[in-house]
């Protein structure tokens, strides 16, 4: 077999990047990990991501993929041999698990920016969309292990790495995340036991002083 | 063999309803449509769509399917065995195929609508932002005659919809989109041939007359 190269260029504090790490250790592929300074963008990030020069790609034997559930679709399709799949075989339920992986990629990770980088009513609107959107998922999970089922599936990955944010919400936001959504934070224990997502999620403390630290640099 | 029902509720105006039609035309599926009033939005639509309250929604036996792209997905994989395809077989095309027809999605229309909405410099902002997707995309086309080959795929179903709104964009913006992309403005004319799309493409003096209407409605 042709050794196959694969190479995620990430920033490890990425919610997006998670994903694909998750995916991959979850169909269990050998990659190697690029970390790219965002401060200072590399001139191979603009190469194989012209269109956003942002992170995640995943560059497979030279090609590159852009954006996180279009990459985590691609390992779901690429490795279909492994023993777990991403995606549902009938298409209803595919178009569900897409239709929830594009809500919370749309609406979450926006909506919870105000509230570290905003005050007063801003903040507020933010705390209140982010657990609008929260409490939307966690009717879509119901009593499910896990939205895929029994496994981790493509709303798993796709929501799970935020739950290393839940503390940087609450303790700019000074509200509980698990008081309003028990269901919800019960999933994301349950996901964390996982040795995928328990490999590739981020200490929420880091994720909280970086975005300490952000908030400074952009007011500067 | 059962009866199906299915059903599309949309808004004749919408670029993203428009890729819906085209979709079940180019598959040569029969549909039942459903004329949504979206200044007075009926109980059924929140019904079928509670998450985002918007058109278009396919509803197939009774199940409904929401979000343009997820819906024109849904249709190629459900109909597989008709003889077009909108996504190509192999795993990287099919990620560089979604990941063109999301990032029309995600930038097109909202960079349009400045240029309808707004003036000075939001509209020349509007213009630019246009200008430099639809050069973006022109270059992903290059010498094909569709994005998909020699066939519609769905990238083309995603922009298509569009082309009924350059005549609003180049009215309102004073600019000619054929000199700037004259690449582009052929394949959409090509495509303007194929039955599936000359059906469902709006009068673009209608999408004119009708964001005349709009623009004086939300200054009231």
């Amino acid at each position: 077999m042709v050794q196959e190269e694969l190479i995620l260029v990430n920033f490890w504090s990425s919610p997006f990047g998670c994903r694909v790490k998750i995916a991959l250790e979850e169909k269990g592929i050998p990659y190697e990990y690029k970390e790219e300074d965002l401060f200072n963008k590399s001139p191979l990030l603009s190469t194989i991501n012209p269109v956003y020069n942002k992170v995640p790609v995943l560059v497979h034997n030279g090609k590159s993929v852009c954006e996180s559930l279009n990459i985590v679709e691609y390992i779901d399709e690429v490795w279909s041999d492994r023993s777990t799949s991403f995606l549902p075989s009938d298409p209803y339920e595919r178009s569900q698990a897409r239709f929830w992986a594009d809500f919370i990629d749309k609406e979450l990770y926006e909506a919870s920016k105000k509230i570290y980088r905003c005050k007063g009513e801003e903040q507020e609107s933010g705390k209140k969309d982010v657990l609008r959107i929260l409490k939307l998922v966690e009717g879509e999970l119901g009593n499910k292990p896990f939205f895929g089922g029994d496994n981790l599936g493509f709303v798993d990955i796709s929501l799970i790495p935020f739950y290393s944010r839940f503390y940087t919400w609450e303790t700019f936001g000074k509200f509980s995340i698990e008081e309003e959504c028990p269901i919800l934070v019960s999933w994301a224990k349950r996901c964390s036991e996982k040795e995928s997502v328990a490999k590739s999620l981020v200490d929420p403390i880091k994720i909280y002083d970086f975005i300490l630290y952000l908030n400074n640099y952009l007011t500067k």
